[in-house]
């Protein structure tokens, strides 16, 4: 069951939908073009189909395991972890400056899905590296970006993130772990983390651990909150690494899935406290993860387009080896491939739908962060940030509840042997349930759409978006095919739904907020589930061109039913949820709490 | 994490929306009373409660394993099921005469579901017991009932069901498995079975197989298939063990989940054959094994009410324990259980009321089976079996489908604890994906639907469920409360919306078949949403008259609030599924074979 990178349907939404031509005018990215990003992504795809994807069910079977405090990963990542950074690809989007490659997340993004296909345990440990080299690039100073930077984005160290306490999960007012400041600035770290993604294991010389604490005295709750870098081992001033921090792996979890990548209980201090040097400023430690935790939830809605992929790509290979029954037109005499039954079809699409819709809406997303961080106009920027933020939500938390979904049908479309560790399509399924879980549940990301970036502004940046919408459902009518028009009129009613909840929404937060949280997940799943249609909506248009001009026949014809499916068999979804939206807040919290 | 079986609720299906009292009227289950049921519920409930359930999560740990043929349960199955056996809870259902305690189904139901609540895996056991047994009354000769009746009724013996094997799954027309007749009567078979279920164990003294087999020269195709009976150990003409038959286990699954649950390959005939003897006639296998599978595919819907329920109850536990985060709306100063919390409600809501929904609508389904089968009167006997004919797609095909969901929302509200295998959510949501792919996929459920009870009677059927719910309706708005109205306004979009689309299946089924099929699962869907969502509209009108008579305020104030959270959080996808149904079939087909 060989896996093999989509580049073709990649590069489709970062040429046609991403516009990357105009991420290629901002300063510093001229370079960043379609052959660019073409050799990129086929550069990369030999490297996740020839060597991390292999490593995928061993990883499932032979999990990292704990002695004594090391942590050993499953055969062979350690020598795939060394190819992958001896190839530059940990530091793809990170500043030249520093020995990164520099380019734009609109073709990182493409890079991170197919790593993530390949294997997500795997990928987990450059994810949370990312985050490290984010927050200090952004808060750390220069003599902490002088000795960390280079070697995380080298590969040669890799970076966690340090939130969890057994205390606070979702809510870090909670956190408990201490930092005592120290004669020479640096700080000595005293607590207990958990969750801790790649917290120990043996790929790497050194972890740089990004650690929230309070330093003593600070405020109560989220505003007395510092950020501190914690490394595995010192760091000489040479550079060389020095004694071994007193930050120790004391277990690891036995999780359902993605059980190659260790999950630590890190202890901090337990042997007289480890050193830790402050990033940034005291008390806005919160603030910095914020930022570095808004990559890190795009980077886990790419991972939920990913395992769907990966789950589309299997079942598509069994549907079409798997012989039995006849198909219900009679057009087979005897049992045929289970591909020819309407149902199997109609899982088949519901996959692909899903996952290109939600591709083509990451890449979108990922260009309108290139231009927000660094094209030169400032009103061209803050526009992009505002699409952008109000996007981090809906890709983080449709892209995973929709892979729940697609690795579900995964499995469904392999019957019995789907059951069956053997076949694979079981892992994707469990693999795949953390993903609407950690960086912040789907709830979390529901309410940061309803409050942030939905009620904050009035709804003023929902209805902008909506504004957009109707401009493609026009496009769509002056097309007049079939296709385009079931996807306008599907568009239509699924965007005046979206407006009535942002009516709803933005009016009642304030007033009645049970109602209007109550509903916030289904708001999300709505509206994650239009601006997705939405660029399907885009891409028929593009593919209708194409088709005209006689480009790519095949995948372009793919690319119009795909979307056409989508608007039949998705956008029909959102009335629903938009009149519970509406209506089921009084019902969802009425019941006495004793009544449970 | 105690589970407490929900005795209330069951008591409430069974009396106010099955009619136990109609049920007690039929000649034979005159005892089957309201009390009754509540003391076999009750006695039932401390079995699960205490003996079973707390073998959950050890027998996921430590699943049954395979020595040299031999297969040995998980420590402590064998135990349990002896005092299983011993309280008589095998012969629940099943015949007097042979030892059986003569319960109608509609008693019977809630003790399975029970059971399984307790143990997905153990309750496999006797579920497949129960198919043996059922074969063996509806077509096994005396002798064949004298010999296995009463052994398989007392739970000294336990069956299984053989169809599928390597090339034949959903499509039993592939089964190769031979049997060649010998002078006594008896036959030889020869072949290999996969995916029986305890085809091999060691909590009884001998297991019946029923086997699917073509005797030689017989048909191709599914009218070439007889059905036999196969025992671990030939019975002497005294009724003891004789010798070993050529019946052997040479492996068993490495499954997601259901892991104490020994899923054999049966080797029949490698050591010169295995004698098996003649259920019914030649040729009729299918026909036996389809009545057998209709109580086994009600049986599997139950399992989806059952791990829902405990899901569903694991989860109010770790949400009513777990503090983070203040109240949305402040009413808590600081944090507070997330139980406090919008979302988590709505997650509650969403599992509670699937779960009470499918539980009312099997219940009711498990009336009208008692009534098919021992009503008096020939028409009432039709019109009942019409009705669960109707319902069995849906028990099955539905309630397993939302335990999917209701699993996934059970890990959800447990945050990353969720995804820790100790925490115990995990499990269900492993447990759980079996149950839509045995004993008939969603799919199969779906064509069933489709085909033999919408299509083939022009959906009359249908659409007397559907005057059976407009009536509903018009209580509904007589009663005229808010709750009442709001569950008709939902009832009646939702019955429209299916009506619609029994036009659509009834009327295209054989002009557009693969755009029908295509729709059949969205169609399946959205009919067992609105027949479990009557079921609660049913149920709000009997709390409401309660409540007035102020009895058990508690428990009629919450049924009153899920059911209308019901309708305005579930119901509410109908409309959407319904007009999927009636437009999505040409885009579900439309994709050439090669673009996928």
């Amino acid at each position: 069951m060989s896996f093999s990178v989509p580049v073709k349907d990649m590069l489709f939404a970062m040429e046609h939908l991403a516009n990357l031509d105009q991420v290629t005018q901002i300063p510093g990215f001229e370079d960043a073009n379609l052959e660019t990003a073409q050799a990129v992504l086929e550069e990369c795809a030999k490297l996740c189909e020839g060597v991390i994807e292999p490593l995928n069910i061993v990883g499932d079977k032979h999990p990292s395991s704990l002695n004594d405090g090391v942590v050993t990963t499953t055969a062979g990542f350690k020598e795939a972890f060394a190819q992958f950074a001896e190839g530059g690809w940990q530091g793809l989007q990170h500043p030249v400056d520093f020995g990164g490659q520099g380019l734009p997340k609109t073709i990182g993004a493409a890079c991170l899905e197919m790593l993530n296909s390949a294997n997500l345990s795997f990928a987990l440990c450059p994810l949370l590296t990312d985050g490290a080299i984010e927050a200090l690039l952004m808060a750390g100073s220069d003599e902490l970006k002088a000795i960390y930077l280079e070697k995380l984005i080298s590969g040669q160290w890799t970076g966690t993130m340090n939130l969890t306490e057994p205390q606070a999960g979702s809510d870090l007012s909670l956190v408990r772990t201490k930092a005592e400041p120290l004669p020479d600035g640096s700080y000595k770290i005293f607590g207990t983390k958990i969750f801790i993604t790649y917290g120990e294991h043996d790929m790497a010389e050194n972890i740089v651990h990004l650690v929230l604490a309070r330093v003593a005295g600070a405020p109560e709750g989220v505003k007395g909150i510092s950020l501190f870098v914690v490394p595995k081992f010192l760091v000489n001033s040479d550079g060389s690494l020095g004694a071994r921090n007193d930050a120790h792996c004391v277990s690891i979890e036995h999780k359902m899935g993605i059980k190659a990548s260790p999950t630590a209980v890190l202890q901090f201090g337990d042997h007289g406290g480890a050193i830790g040097y402050l990033v940034g400023e005291e008390n806005r430690g919160l603030e910095y993860m914020f930022i570095m935790m808004n990559a890190a939830r795009y980077g886990v809605g790419v991972q939920g387009i990913a395992v769907a992929e990966r789950a589309y790509q299997r079942a598509v290979q069994y549907a079409r080896d798997r012989v039995q029954s006849r198909p219900v037109d009679g057009s087979v005499p005897g049992a045929a491939s289970i591909i020819h039954h309407p149902d199997v079809r109609r899982m088949l699409m519901t996959m692909r739908a899903f996952t290109e819709g939600c591709r083509a809406m990451a890449t979108t997303a990922a260009a309108a962060y290139d231009a927000a961080h660094h094209h030169p106009d400032a009103a061209v920027r803050q526009a992009n940030a505002t699409f952008y933020e109000f996007m981090v939500p809906l890709v983080k938390g449709f892209s995973t509840e929709m892979s729940l979904e697609v690795t579900s049908l995964g499995v469904q479309v392999h019957g019995g042997m789907g059951f069956i560790e053997e076949t694979g399509a079981a892992q994707y399924y469990r693999d795949a349930k953390i993903l609407t879980i950690y960086e912040g549940t789907t709830a979390i990301q529901a309410n940061d759409l309803v409050g942030r970036k939905t009620a904050r502004d009035g709804g003023q940046s929902a209805r902008a978006i909506a504004e957009q919408i109707a401009k493609t459902e026009a496009d769509l009518h002056a097309s007049g095919t079939a296709a385009a028009l079931s996807m306008a009129r599907h568009l239509q009613t699924a965007r005046e739904a979206f407006l009535q909840t942002v009516d709803f929404v933005a009016g009642k937060a304030k007033a009645s907020p049970n109602a209007v949280y109550a509903g916030s997940v289904p708001y999300l799943m709505l509206t994650g589930n239009l601006v997705a249609g939405w660029q399907m909506g885009r891409a028929l248009l593009v593919a209708q061109d194409k088709l005209a001009a006689g480009e790519e026949a095949a995948f372009m014809q793919a690319k119009i039913i795909t979307a056409q499916f989508y608007a039949e068999h998705i956008l029909t979804r959102v009335p629903g949820l938009a009149h519970t939206v509406c209506t089921g807040g009084e019902s969802a919290c009425a019941l006495p709490l004793e009544a449970f």
